[in-house]
């Protein structure tokens, strides 16, 4: 059999989910070669993998045709992107991709665009009857005396919680709806936080839901969370992808689960997320099973055929280079 | 000879330190019990030690009783302090550990002071004839027509860079400065951006000094760092640290190094800093030579005896543990 190899593009710091991969290829006795791209040669992922290749940023005219030569100098057998900001651009050229024999772990245009834009995303929940936080109208807000806060600001275009404010006041309120851009305002909602990756397979089925409680985050990653086997949650996340128009992969979903039992979600990425580790250190073997349904062998999953309560302490670990290395 | 126990005090996600320290225990041949003290039960660090102890907050009356309680428990030699908010209460208690045998890695009240509040090290700065950014009044900047912008807005006493915020005009100073809890209005500094780690010995006197470019830096600490043996750098924090009355141990060090040569200091934090782990990388061996002087070895020390250009490229790894291990 050919070699199974994987290219993971903009790797950055995903150690731990490409020893994921490498430690699942190994167990299935499968050859294999792990390709990485970044646009910086200092990637702590690079280091892990069989080759790296540095390219331009995602942004540049030329990126998707070094993809592509990528892919046939390594005869790529499955692509795996991992920030927000390539998606839309792979798939738009998943057919050129697939006339190479390499397939694209990357959800559709639509789903993508559905994601990316916060509006969009909000459009959508309200749309499919699927309970999310209001976004409000500014202005309406700062002339209305009986306004309630806290509220949150933030930008509809964002990621990593990336310019993520709560506003108490309106000062703050009028201050923070300029001074991050493309901002939107949201409803405040008090509950435990959840973030639960999904798997969708290659007929368009969910397949797997693994909600993970956010105990404490870090630079807006999780840096320690559980998982928590709560079948409303699990039913509400699956809800959500399926009504997503051609998801695929694994899509990671944040909600809000309240006191009172409501699930509001605010946040949908179709990518593999960095807290993915604790899902597969629970046994939801996303890695495995997507390999096996390339190869045609159908895996046995449940829907929460997973470990409850497992909890993912993280620290920093790192790779160690020299100067020369990285010049 | 007695076993070398060693108490690391809110140890945190402090692992790859910890783990130096047992690396070199274990390269001496001594018999050690490491202790970990945090006020959370689900502190990654706490599961690599030989023992963990759940201690209330800092501020909490009982504290500084239940760290000579556990000292006497265990045995300990060594305590070690790795946040900054415990530091001024262990050096006010010194003599007590010491009459119970304990060596206290910290530094005197006086260089906590100047170190916690960056008024004051600001005010230790300019005594001392060494360069630092120019700390300003906001009153003034805000009447003052001809005022330069970019400046730095940030509170007197923060860590992790929390609230460390860049303001582009007068509307976003005059906001931040309020905004911001304690803040204080200081220069913008354009530089290459060095933490150092400097060892003072238990006579006072700097025994290495190991500057680290910072190149990438996530939620305030260090992500990708080089060492960089630069001279003017290694002898410029020599003379802050000499500076200091009674600093002990490891001493983190931050500074610009400006395109004209110049070499700014922003902040002293008189403890092991988040990022020692690229030193102890590089060959700056604290853990063991802070071990062999307590047992009246005199560890061969130059100044600059460690490995230039290594680099860190740090990632997210975990301990994975169960609910009922944190419950």
């Amino acid at each position: 059999m050919d070699s199974f190899n994987i290219l993971f593009t903009s790797a950055g710091r995903r150690v731990s989910l490409i020893q994921s991969f490498k430690q699942v290829l190994t167990s299935l006795e499968l050859s294999a070669i792990l390709v990485t791209t970044d646009s910086q040669k200092n990637a702590p992922a690079s280091f892990i993998a069989d080759f790296q290749v540095q390219v331009p940023r995602v942004t540049d005219p030329k990126y998707i045709n070094i993809l592509k030569t990528t892919c046939e100098k390594y005869k790529i057998k499955l692509l795996i992107p991992l920030i927000d900001t390539e998606l839309h651009l792979l798939a738009a050229h998943k057919r050129d991709f697939e006339a190479m024999g390499v397939t694209l772990l990357v959800s559709s245009i639509k789903t993508i665009e559905i994601c990316f834009d916060k509006r969009e995303t909000y459009k959508f929940f309200k749309k499919m009857g699927i309970q999310t936080p209001e976004i409000l109208d500014a202005e309406k807000i700062l002339t209305d005396p009986q306004a309630q806060y806290p509220l949150i600001v933030k930008p509809y275009n964002g990621s990593s919680s990336i310019g993520v404010t709560q506003v108490k006041n309106a000062k703050e309120l009028k201050f923070f709806k300029d001074y991050i851009p493309n901002a939107i305002v949201q409803e405040f909602v008090v509950g435990q936080e959840y973030t639960l990756d999904i798997l969708v397979d290659f007929k368009g089925e969910v397949r797997s839901v693994v909600p993970r409680l956010r105990i404490e985050t870090r630079a807006g990653e999780i840096s320690k969370g559980m998982t928590v086997k709560n079948p409303a949650i699990i039913a509400a996340g699956k809800k959500v992808v399926e009504s997503l128009p051609g998801a695929l992969g694994c899509i990671t979903i944040q909600c809000f689960l309240l006191p009172n039992g409501d699930i509001k979600f605010i946040e949908i990425n179709p990518r593999f997320g960095g807290g993915f580790p604790l899902s597969f250190q629970a046994g939801a073997n996303f890695p495995r099973w997507i390999i096996e349904m390339m190869l045609g062998k159908e895996p046995e999953i449940t829907i929460d055929g997973w470990q409850d309560g497992v909890v993912m302490l993280r620290y920093d670990d790192a790779i160690f280079v020299t100067r020369e290395t990285i010049a």
